[in-house]
């Protein structure tokens, strides 16, 4: 029973593109439907119960368009909401900090793992959790970078400022002795090689994104609703912010065009 | 509802072994049950409904041992009976072939891959078939290295004549522009090092067993009946072969002292 519904993802912004682009790689016949919210971006530095109000708005919007699985392509909306999204609606929900968790602990050789993410997402401790429930042996160091979701926002992906802001914020790892640093917000993978850079070229990086459409390949399988057989599969695109910015961002980054729709949110 | 049940896996003979080591690294937790088949090793050469018939008596074993999942540790008894598996037992079981397809898919760039496995593990199609499904456009060649096993089997992992054995059976793959090649059969990763010295750098290998692990592990979460909170786990090994042998291989892979009990199995 191979499903040709769509697959819904949403993200604060534009950084879960980084899940859709692993998605047109992993699963390139599923059709899918993406929400940014780039109106009530950033996510990582509100109220948790207000990330929790916006997540649950979006995910009932995903429902009604009959998608036949929900991904949470933001790891501060997947800290506050996954576990009750996933008793609340009767199709799979996936979140992006599983799926890093086992990517880290199958790429770590010497058990000694970061995380960054924003404030939200560090300050739950989620990453940590998970891994310890697998392997309490692990240690495991954190530490938010509030302004990285900004740059990609921005699109400032590359210039020496960036850099330095990376560089700042990655200084308290430098002395861990890392060999795998986990990009724990979905926009990271955009600021990659400055990461990789600053971060050096020993240490692994870990993208949510890669291993989350991983993830959901494994359960579409699972559960029998992968879609085969579609070699025109059908994206649609929504933003809640300015739809002119959201597809030259995502144009790039995606490298084929896309036709984005703007969507009106009740919850300011 | 964490289970403390077992793990139950098994393998023609000590590739498993591969799967195991994986295990300890991503799953350092769970309790463990190996069956090493080595005295009607290989299977990669048996004809198909003997190795299907081999593979249901060793996972009756397992069940009677109350084990939580079966872990299929060899390409080639998947092939032939992880979809009828499936369906017998009461526990999920895990074959090695769709982790290392949905690595593979993940790994490569260029869509060109590589599977090596034994001859029934490629005459099956398995592989092929499974990277199809997910996406059509993909490049897959297959070779059938039958003298491999043997090599592992007999620890023989590094001479110069298994180098020239290994040169001789990747000779018809080095024209295929592969970016990414499919360790098919779990005895192969022992092999790595002059695999990948032959292959070259520039192919990335794909080893089924730490895919595996990592499957088994999101299979668990999932089902909540990851082992979490043991300390000391109990990992039990049989073979069906030389004890003293199998002990030997596995000290050596596991870099860790095993107690290895003799099992034996009715069909010849």
């Amino acid at each position: 029973m191979a499903s040709e519904k769509p697959i819904g993802l949403f993200d604060s912004g534009v950084g879960g593109l980084t899940v859709v682009r692993e998605m047109f790689r992993q699963l390139p016949q599923e059709n899918l439907i993406y929400v940014g919210d780039s109106a009530r971006c950033p996510y990582g530095s509100r109220p948790v119960e207000q990330v929790r109000q916006f997540s649950f708005e979006i995910m009932d919007f995903l429902v009604e368009q009959d998608v036949k699985m929900i991904v949470i392509a933001c790891n501060t909306a997947t800290a506050v909401s996954l576990t009750e999204a996933r008793v609340r609606y009767p199709v799979p929900v996936l979140g992006v900090i599983t799926p890093g968790s086992r990517a880290a602990i199958s790429a770590t050789r010497t058990e000694r793992i970061g995380v960054i993410g924003t404030e939200v997402t560090v300050s739950s401790g989620s990453y940590a959790r998970e891994m310890h429930r697998i392997n309490p042996r692990l240690q495991v160091v954190s530490q938010a970078c509030p302004p990285f979701v900004k740059l990609v926002e921005d699109g400032d992906l590359d210039s020496q400022e960036t850099e330095r802001i990376v560089r700042d914020y990655l200084a308290p790892l430098q002395h861990e002795m890392l060999d795998t640093l986990i990009l724990g917000c979905t926009h990271y993978p955009l600021l990659q090689p400055v990461i990789q850079k600053v971060a050096g070229s020993k240490v692994q990086l870990i993208s949510s994104a890669e291993e989350t459409a991983r993830e959901a390949s494994f359960i579409l399988a699972e559960k029998d609703l992968l879609q085969t057989d579609n070699p025109a599969p059908v994206h649609r695109f929504y933003t809640t912010g300015d739809a002119a910015h959201f597809t030259d961002v995502a144009e790039r980054w995606l490298e084929r065009k896309v036709e984005v729709r703007s969507l009106s949110l009740g919850i300011k």
